[in-house]
This record gives structure tokens, C-alpha cells and sequence, in this order.
């Protein structure tokens, strides 16, 4: 299925822009054309909400969730555009098949839109607008920081709280996360975990967190993105015989923890081996981490919630 | 002092663009053409701040100050741009005179950039980018709701903190505005004031707020951006033997008090006279803020703190 609206003699052939394409008001374009209005309160009041999904060795990988959990945050913002997950779908491979990548970071995004002439100027009368694009493979850790283990910190920014701006409406609502990774590069650390109000982990930049304590894998129960990749975690642990559960950590805790370890969309999962300069787990990714990992693409290879991509 | 890089030939005629103008990788062009990258991480992290100035007449007004605030923004986040105030002015002028708007809102802007490729994937590494734009006079409250004032309600979406988001790096955080304007539209209100955690009044969606107290003028200290408007009101209030103060604020400070009124750039003084459903000033714009407001706009037609647009 077909949803670009070019005719074919415009449309690109398959494999045409392997840094990137983008659909944009309804036309396929190459990653560097691909613009939105300065005027998109997706931009001006970050009035947007978006999900990411991945390719891998030419299939989507949970595509079902991520669709069910944009179409959630939409909802959330009173947002709505005309495609629904079959057009989306269409769109997000297209723009896949443009690209010819074979493992590719795809991005699905709803803005409020530009505030309309002669209309109140309040979000509701805008017309909302939907974006995607496809991008080469993005990893938020690099493979050899993922074999050594990130070295994290826990910042000082504490994470904005859910009540102000609801983390698992997916946002880019980043400046707190921002933050965090300058405190992060002055300590000389790769990345950062932030905290809520009270002291409890939340997230990171773009990833959820782990610890593994008394041999069970234990992730934040609030505060934090309910993340696909999360899932894919709890799911194994399940297949792997290993406790998990959602909970209350503290930073105590992921300092004293056997364990930790990241995991996103762009990345998989990711371990750690230090945090505020403590060595975890011998100053490599911890057994319990590295199994999972280990699963999580072996997984991939078996067909695990894959939707294979057309490319012609 | 033209900034534009545009060849004579390019360049827009004075006033060939009245619906808006901006400058855009260094070229003006009409305001429905101007995009940003989709891929800039002042879209896709909000990883931006931004200024606006107006044009009354014919000139900007307190230029300086939103120069000053601009730059002290870029240097909060670590941002970094070529131009300087005077290239920036030139840039602002620039578009004003393609637009020949004799009454305009100014916006300059400053963004991470797009994630340079085959550099690490944090926001140090990226080339920051500088946007300009004029549009047609922007009321954050039209004329005919700042004569019977506005009305007002106490959101419950707590603000976003300081110590998450600086709310005095002017920024498009607006997650927690948004909600409260869909409050104050389902409430059947006009726009909303925003409390900190501890209950203490901030802002508004894009305004400063005051409270008239016993003849004093009281504006929250903290929690808010400091607005040049704000500014003004002080002033004005000294020039006009008025008591003003910046001090705390709680919503039922707000409810009991003789009068309220909200300012900014897009809006000058701006009277309010129901909050919550309650009536203030015989439900409409009290003595002080009425004096206020009048006061301002007379102080722009005698070239209170003016810079005049070359238009030619």
C-alpha cells in the first residue's frame, strides 16, 4: 500500500536517499529538504508528541505498540490527524523503502500546527499536523560503549514533574534531560539519570533505567516513559526465568545495585558499569545485562515482532 | 545596516510581504515559506530559546532590554551564534521592512542544530542556528477582552519548576501553558495563571501577572520570567506614584485582591476582572491597571524607550 500522494513519475525509487527521507505535507523528500513551518507550535510551545520505532534487518520491530502508543499520546493532547495506523503504517514504509536502509530509526510525529488567521488564538482551533521520517540506524549508546559499559551519573536537574508535563505522553519536552547530559560531559560521564522531586529514579535521556538487585531486575514504576523497549525487557525476563518488576529505586540504590542497565528504542538494551564514579560489576556490563542484550537481538533474529518492510 | 545576504536583486521590495516575513540560512522570504530543519534539535529536544520585541509605530520598543535578555538566554544553555546585537538588529529591521508592518511582533530565535553527522550524539557537538521573524501585531488578549477584562482561572497543572526548566531562559516549554489554556477554554475562562508546587502564583501562558493589593502593585519574585513588560509596569508604577513590589503571591492572594491584570510584549498591560468565577473591580478592569494600561501605550507615542525601523 501506496499512502505518498506524489504520482509515480515524482515518487522515489526504492533506495534513492539512503541518508534519510522524510514525508512532509504529503511528499516524500530527502532528509536535508525536510522542513517544518517556523510558525508550527510543534515548534513554538513544543505542542507536539511523536514515537520512534526501529528497523532491523529489513522488518519493524514492534510496530504495533509503538503505533497503540502514539495514537495514546495524540489522545492525550488533543491531538488529531486524518491517518489512522493503516495510512501511518503506509507512510513510515514508504519513507523506510526511500531509504533502502535495511536497519533504520523511524520517527512518527504530531504537531498542534500553526495557529490559524482570523481564528482565537488558542491550540484547539489549529489544525494538527502529522511528520515522519526515516534516518540510518541511531544508537543513543554506541556498540563500544554498550561492551564497556556507560558510565552514568545521577544529575543534579531533577526530571520535570509528570503532573506539569506528562512523561508517558512521549514529548520533547527536553530541557531537564538536556541539562543532565552537560552535567553529564562536565563529569566526563557518557550519560545521565535523573531523579523526581523525591529523591526516586525516573529516566534518562531518551532511555529507561534498570537496576538489578538481589538477582531481580527492578525499573521505575513512575515518573518515566512506559517504554516499548521496557517492555521487551520485562517480556524476557519472564522467558529467562528472571524476577522483574516495576518499583520505587532511589539513587542509593542504583549506586549499591548489582546492576544497570538502559534500555530504548535506538539502542536496545544498553549496560552500565559506573555511576557517580563507582564501579558496577567489575567495570563491565553485569551477567544478568549482558544476557538480556544478548536476548534482545537474538530475539530480533528469530522474527520477534517483526513486520518486514516492502522495499520495492 | 543591512544583515541580509540576499544580492540586491533578491532582495524583498519594502513591504512586499505584509502577512509576515523571516530570515531563514541567512535569506528573507515570505513568512509561509519559512521552515526550520525537522531534524533541529530546537524542534525534536526544545533545545531553543527565543526573544520578542515589538514594533509600535514604527519602532521597537526596549530594544536593548530583549537583546540583553536574548543573549543571557544563548549563554544559560550554551549557545553560540555569529551575529552580535548589531547584526541581530540589522536582521529584526530587515524583516520588519519586507513586511513594512508599522505595527509588528519580532521574534529572534536560537536552536541547538541538527546532530552533526559522524560527531557524538550529544548537543555540545552541534552548530547552533539563529532564526528571525515579523508578523502582523500579535494580542496575547484582544483589544475588545482587555476592555471588559479578562477572565482568569486558577489552573491545576502546577508549573514546570525552576530547577527543572529556567523559566528565566525564555524557552517553548509550553506542556504545562497548553494544559492550562485547554483548562481555561473547558472552564469556559479566557487564559489561566499557573502556581509553583508550593502554591505560590508564577505565570501565565506567555504573561507576567500582578496583583493590586491595598494600592500596591505585587508581582510574583520567582517561578516567572522576567518580563519586559514587567519591567515597564514597575516603572510606571514609580513614575506614577503607585507602591510596586516583587514578592510572593498565593491563589487566594490572588482571588482577594482589588485587582488583577497580566503583561507582555504581545499585549502591553492587560486587565483582568473574573478569577475563578469570582468578580473583581465590578467585573471590569480596576482603577490601577486601567491607569496602567492607559499609561503605557501614551508613554509609546512620546518615544518611551523607541528605536525607529528604517523602512526604506
Amino acid at each position: 500500500m501506496a499512502a505518498v500522494e506524489q504520482t509515480l513519475d515524482e515518487r522515489p525509487a526504492p533506495g534513492r536517499w539512503p541518508q534519510g527521507a522524510a514525508w512532509i505535507d504529503g511528499h516524500l523528500v530527502p532528509i536535508g529538504e525536510a522542513r517544518i513551518p517556523i510558525l508550527d507550535l510543534g515548534f513554538t510551545r513544543s505542542d507536539v508528541t511523536y514515537d520512534v520505532v526501529h528497523v532491523w534487518r529489513g522488518s519493524f520491530f514492534r510496530l504495533a505498540d509503538h503505533l497503540k502508543r502514539f495514537t495514546a499520546s495524540m489522545r492525550g493532547l488533543r491531538l488529531t490527524i486524518e491517518q489512522g495506523d493503516a495510512a501511518i503504517t503506509a507512510i513510515l514504509a514508504d519513507c523506510v523503502r526511500a531509504t533502502g536502509l535495511r536497519d533504520a530509526y523511524v520517527a512518527m510525529i504530531c504537531t498542534r500546527g500553526a495557529p490559524a488567521p482570523g481564528k482565537p488564538r488558542h491550540p484547539a482551533f489549529c489544525a494538527n499536523r502529522f511528520y515522519a521520517y526515516a534516518l540510518p540506524w541511531v544508537w543513543v549508546m554506541p556498540p563500544e560503549m554498550q561492551a564497556r559499559g556507560a558510565h552514568l551519573i545521577v544529575a543534579q536537574t531533577p526530571r520535570i514533574p509528570p503532573d506539569s508535563v506528562d512523561p508517558t505522553i512521549k514529548n520533547y519536552h527536553w530541557g531537564d534531560l538536556t541539562r543532565a547530559l552537560f552535567e553529564a560531559r562536565d563529569a566526563g560521564a557518557d550519560n545521565a539519570v535523573l531523579l523526581d522531586s523525591d529523591g526516586y529514579v525516573t529516566e534518562g535521556p531518551g532511555f529507561n533505567v534498570f537496576a538489578v538487585i538481589d538477582g531481580a531486575v527492578v525499573s521505575p514504576d513512575r515518573g518515566a516513559l512506559e517504554g516499548v523497549t521496557r517492555l521487551s525487557v520485562l517480556e524476557l525476563c519472564a522467558e529467562l526465568g528472571i524476577p522483574a518488576r516495576l518499583g520505587r529505586l532511589t539513587a542509593d540504590d542504583l549506586r549499591n545495585a548489582d546492576e544497570v542497565f538502559c534500555a530504548t528504542t535506538a539502542g536496545g538494551v544498553m549496560p552500565a558499569s559506573r555511576i557517580d564514579g563507582r564501579i558496577l560489576s567489575n567495570d563491565r556490563p553485569g551477567p544478568i545485562s549482558a544476557r538480556l542484550r544478548e536476548r534482545y537481538w537474538q530475539k530480533h533474529d528469530e522474527g520477534w515482532h517483526a513486520t518486514p518492510v516492502d522495499y520495492d
